[in-house]
């Protein structure tokens, strides 16, 4: 007989057992903190692959089952499927358990949950881990994704203390350090950071391969490219995805660099050297200054526990 | 008595015993070809501390007595120092010794060479060793640095082969890969992967430092932005130099990237998922397809004699 009385969590279930969810499953029973882990998944073979791998316990196409007696329920699927998933846990959602998601973009999330839970839209914290890998499913899936990373809660007002803690505490076993944000100020942030740079980086990479002797160029692009066009490399599907979900802030964002990049057509067209260094320089000091940040902080908090 | 007769070249003149030049003469040196290395440099302390490391075997500041029976000049100083060097040359530039350069942008090279050199122009051949590292200096030379990276000649009509060979020779001693391409093909090839890249990643650094909360932006970015920004890290004065030095292609290759931007702008306006998804898939297939090409093609060629 196990002593079940120990785990602080009796049943969890995710929808979407790729990396992501996968990820957080592996962490979770790393720390022995769970007494079910089931999941529900989309694609059959993923499913099937991930209770192969040990990520699941349950592989589980029932919903209403699934969700009974369910501490928390992470929606670890692409983003466009989350108010489906809510719609279709609604009628089954208990009122002790507690949604949480891990959307790349938190504004159209929370109007989606809005939408899709109504009087029970208390029981859903978004959320955000910021970890991921280029690869993706239930192979990719490593114990030590979130070790270290931030999770980025964007809290409802409806949200009760303890319902945040309960995502908190899954969150902080896979060794995630969580971060309070509005879902405007998310969405703000990560179309300046993330969601830009990877529209930027397609589109280069587009540009070259559609020019005369694209090969010829491709042959010479060096390791600076490489790194650049790295997160080109990531699922155009979950890209589109996110970009449309996030349109207002990416365009926003877009708009500001076609200007700061109008502002160094002219400059090239003057030769004005200075123009030039002036933004070559500022963009230099800012980014070593925040390397240097990094370095600091990012030494992984040792967890707590055992 | 050192067996000198063994020796390929008598005597190599580098000008500027940075990282570039600095790894050139570790690389030669660890092959045991060359009987004398010796270094000038506009900057005292560089100097000293490139003849401290054993970079070179001479630390000089008299052109005429350092390029007297030199079999070979490289300069190596920022492109827009060449035509200076080029013309302090030219007086004391001996029939049989051949010149060549590592500047990153070539067009501009070659108009400056034939300024400075006029009837001695068949003596200089161009070149671009396509390697580099973040940090400067003598401090950051190491011997391997060239080990199968590409060396793009870019061969003046007045070239003699035996002329060319030389610069081949003492590049394939460091590891390095000879290719061939025009003057106009490098600047245009480069714009493309590089100079473009970098003008890109600077822009986006310097935009975010300059929105408001752009501490908080910054502490959100995550090693996506650190990959693409990385080349932001470069010298400010460097980029601002090759940027000018190749400005006409630079220009045409950021006017097709201000259309592509605009495209995407268009197609967020819309929620044109479709658009969207096309330009992703494209630049991510063309990236796997540049990323296998170079994983086959990357092994470093073993280096011949010993």
């Amino acid at each position: 007989m196990t002593n079940t009385d120990t785990k602080q969590f009796s049943k969890i279930v995710i929808f979407g057992v790729g990396l992501i969810g996968g990820s957080f499953a592996l962490a979770l029973k790393k720390q022995n903190v769970v007494q079910q882990l089931v999941g529900l998944e989309r694609n059959q073979v993923v499913l099937d692959r991930a209770l192969e791998l040990g990520i699941i316990d349950v592989a589980s196409t029932d919903i209403s089952g699934a969700l009974h007696g369910a501490d928390l329920v992470l929606i670890a699927a692409p983003v466009a499927q989350t108010e489906s998933i809510l719609r279709a846990i609604y009628p089954h959602l208990q009122p002790h358990t507690v949604v949480t998601d891990a959307g790349s973009t938190k504004s159209d999330v929370v109007a989606a949950a809005r939408r899709a839970l109504g009087n029970k839209i208390h029981q859903f914290v978004p959320a955000h881990p910021i970890a991921g890998r280029e690869k993706n499913g239930p192979d990719a899936a490593i114990v030590d994704l979130y070790l270290g990373k931030k999770l980025v809660i964007t809290a409802l007002p409806e949200n009760q203390q303890e319902t945040i803690a309960v995502v908190v505490n899954a969150w902080q076993h896979c060794g995630a350090v969580p971060h309070l944000l509005t879902p405007d100020q998310h969405d703000q942030v990560f179309a300046a950071v993330s969601h830009l740079p990877h529209v930027l980086a397609y589109a280069l990479v587009d540009q070259i391969s559609k020019q005369p002797q694209a090969d010829l160029r491709f042959q010479y692009a060096a390791s600076g490219f490489r790194d650049f066009t790295r997160i080109a490399g990531s699922s155009p599907e979950m890209w589109r995805d996110i970009s449309l979900a996030n349109r207002t802030a990416l365009q926003k964002e877009l708009a500001i660099y076609q200007t700061q990049l109008q502002r160094i057509a002219t400059a090239l067209e003057h030769s004005d050297g200075d123009q030039l260094l002036s933004i070559f320089s500022n963009a230099q000091a800012a980014r070593q200054t925040w390397i240097a940040s990094i370095e600091s902080a990012e030494k992984p908090p040792r967890e707590g526990g055992d």
